[in-house]
């Protein structure tokens, strides 16, 4: 096999991005050679640097440069409340919400059993030692809508409850701004089923 | 200010790329951080490897390694006709299509007068040197069809039949597999007038 060019090198490597295919990727390369070798030089140190840099908090498995995360070790954080998300994205977005000042528990998976992925797999056994902390008092779970992220939020309601916890799930509904006219039927019904008197 | 976390940093450096918003710049950096760390670590290396090796050629203005690059130096390339093309870009769109065997001349830009971008700007004279190397036969417009890419080529045009060159422009018109329903009007327009014989 011929060795690559540093060009030919770098177009490969950019379809590692999530929606890069080979088309983007070569325009990517081209547009940070051109134009932006100064971007492109920070991209390329901040990519090692992270990688290098960061792992998981031990207590929320959040990503983090140290042992524990911001959010973890902060003392202005609600620790009487836990949020259950599935990934290290899901704490950002809930952040940005800026509608929550509990702690947080990343599940990094959900369970999938056509996958082979069990309660085993992503370790909720730590979850359960940790919201039995003495301090959590409620476990709101915000776990995808999808089936999986059902299937999980429905076990951890269980096995949570069984040990006297209080546990809520985030609203399902339509969105802020949404219109009856473009939302889908399944999103309309649950929004009917789960009407909250005002 | 408060110095950038690794992460943060990773997401800032990430909009570096066409097409990248804040919103995107999240979402991959959690992906590659998440599921694929090796392609991190070798898009970082990559990118400082094409930034400090990458040049452009100095015959035709192409990316390149080597002084010289691998069109230019190659012995089995059309010495008798010379294409020339807005950016580097091009080049390897060109080399994709396998429709072409000779050599190319990369301008870098295009005449643009209200940006200030006039003959000189863009090193006109270094093209009319490179065609007047006594090899070149046939000087092929490959510039844009946007109103600068006309400019240029129809500059160009003149300036190198003034030296007794042949010079001709690539066709314009319909797409392969195009169809009249769906192309914009202009083209219909340009391919009608400019019809061949068969």
């Amino acid at each position: 096999m011929k060795t690559l060019s540093s060009l030919e090198a770098l177009i490969e490597a950019l379809r590692c991005l999530p929606g890069v295919g080979p088309k983007s990727a070569q325009r990517m390369a081209y547009h940070l050679l051109q134009h932006d070798r100064a971007g492109a030089s920070r991209l390329g140190a901040s990519l090692e640097q992270a990688v290098a840099n960061i792992q998981h908090c031990e207590k929320c498995n959040n990503f983090s440069e140290a042992q524990l995360c911001e959010l973890c070790s902060s003392t202005r954080r609600d620790t009487s409340v836990l949020c259950v998300v599935e990934m290290p994205g899901d704490v950002a977005m809930m952040e940005q919400a800026q509608a929550y000042r509990g702690l947080y528990f990343v599940l990094l998976g959900r369970l999938s059993p056509l996958d082979g992925i069990g309660p085993k797999e992503i370790n909720l056994d730590r979850l359960v030692k940790r919201a039995a902390d003495g301090l959590t008092k409620e476990v709101i779970l915000a776990t995808n809508f999808t089936v999986e992220g059902e299937a999980t939020a429905h076990y951890l309601a269980e096995m949570l409850t069984a040990r006297g916890l209080k546990v809520t799930r985030i609203a399902r509904g339509l969105p802020v701004g949404g219109e009856l006219e473009h939302v889908d039927s399944g999103t309309l019904a649950q929004s009917m089923i789960e009407r909250r008197s005002v």
